[in-house]
């Protein structure tokens, strides 16, 4: 049996760690580059981590600057922020093959379903990554905590072609979760993603300072009963003692910048098509209605547009 | 018959022009005054009026530092902000005689019922006002523009009142409008101020910037829409049609800075208890509720705290 071949699309801090994590798990993968491509090919890829420095020579790594040039895989790793999926057709399509696993480690909800039905696949991939990590250079990867992988799949006929890749992560000496119905893992990080990052960049605020204020964290729970309503039109139960765990456990947490936040600071365009309109979309294609999400979604619209005007 | 004695709490942009305009026609009007107090005793009180600049000298003004050096009054105008209603107990009070009318010249919706409450008075009344006014400096008031108020009053027996009220200040030139019922007016002015006063401060926007935002014009249309079911518990209708006009001449008016914007860059307490609070309880002791104006509520609480905490 020939070996596996993995495509990484986007290697920065979430791609470039699994793909290289799999690499030096003796996997055959391959990475796309996009303005780190010729360091990565002069100098390689470094991995600075929490469990262990390592780097992959440029002498023993496969980099592309254009999918074109790359092989046929046999899964592909997406780690594109989900602000770029408008550019998954030209991404994903040349590496496809009878039975390919796409993966999409993104945030939010409903890009499974989109690439499914854009490519006509059987079944695709997610993953939802619980990893403190940063690109804070070119091919320089630093892995500051944690990198749990919680991994499903849209479509029933994938459940084998995802455990063969659990199996390849946990061999890479990654820690894996299977929760085979990726859109119940989906709605339970939106839980917390949906109210705390959106008000935070919205505010400008940490978490702590916000869970200083008792009626912001009433709103915060008010959109998490949201969520949690939102998530039972796909039979996804969350129960209300999650949303109360949540809560304690935030605000017990030391003072946290949201990624959302952090995007908004750094002029970055926010995530809020999967991680807020298609979860109301999807609700309301139920009947359900998320009015407190949805004005946040609003406000979040707005500074998404001053963002993208500067 | 003696001439009928006015008490002015509140000298600033609002009392100051209207007190000194009530002075200007001819009426017996004492004027309570704070830090701006040894000032105009000392150099009087000076409106420069888009209709006609007027002073009123030093010899011919009655300035008080306390309430109890002033005379007991007919009609005690209230301009303070909101934010200060927990002193109104030791300001009015002692003005109070049988038949003085109390006009609360401020924002929000409740004040009138409160007051009437905690001096058990027959009726309490209220006045919007529609005026462009500064004050630029101590005992100075920048008037540039408008200046037309809405009156009206809680209580049934108090229309006589409002009505002589209503001749004192139309006497005095200023453009009067009776709308018996205060609440109605309230509930109107709200329309506007829920929405726009609130997501301006919570974006740091400009109205023409919010306008500009097709999801914004959502939000704020579905406030409104909210603040209209909120009314109805209190017998007011507002049109639809009401709405859209506003959200017309709000998209098509300049780049406007609401007063709860400049509160919070000036980080001055922002008025919520009337203008949100107490639009939310009633409406909910009615059963009906707010869902999107509750959330842009406990926001405003949220920058309210960290004002407060500077």
């Amino acid at each position: 049996m020939s070996k596996k071949v993995f495509a990484v699309i986007g290697t920065g801090a979430i791609g470039g760690y699994y793909g290289a994590r799999l690499h030096h798990g003796g996997h055959d993968v391959h990475f796309l580059l996009n303005s780190d491509y010729q360091h990565v090919v002069d100098n390689g890829l470094r991995v600075d981590s929490h469990y262990g420095d390592f780097s992959i020579p440029s002498s023993d790594l496969n980099a592309y600057s254009a999918v074109a040039d790359m092989p046929k895989a046999d899964v592909v790793l997406v780690a594109l922020k989900t602000t770029q999926n408008h550019l998954l057709d030209s991404l994903i399509r040349p590496l496809l093959k009878p039975n390919t696993l796409v993966m999409l480690l993104q945030n939010g909800i409903g890009a499974e379903q989109e690439v499914a039905e854009a490519f006509d696949l059987p079944y695709v991939g997610g993953g939802l990554c619980f990893i403190c990590s940063n690109k804070v250079g070119p091919g320089h990867i630093d892995h500051i905590d944690y990198g749990r992988i919680t991994i499903g799949v849209y479509g029933q006929s994938g459940i084998d072609a995802l455990h063969a890749f659990a199996s390849d992560l946990t061999q890479s000496g990654v820690e894996v979760d299977v929760d085979p119905k990726i859109i119940d893992a989906r709605w339970k990080k939106l839980l917390w993603n949906v109210p705390f990052n959106g008000l935070s960049a919205v505010l400008d605020s940490d978490t702590a300072t916000m869970m200083d204020c008792a009626e912001l964290v009433d709103l915060s729970k008010a959109i998490m009963i949201e969520v949690q309503h939102a998530a039972q039109t796909t039979d996804t139960e969350i129960p209300m003692s999650l949303i109360d765990t949540m809560l304690r456990n935030t605000a017990k947490m030391k003072p946290y910048l949201t990624s959302m936040l952090l995007d908004r600071r750094n002029h970055r365009e926010l995530e809020i098509q999967y991680m807020y309109k298609n979860a109301i979309d999807l609700a309301a294609s139920h009947g359900v209605t998320m009015p407190k999400t949805t004005a946040l979604y609003e406000q979040l619209c707005f500074i998404n547009k001053q963002i993208k005007s500067v």
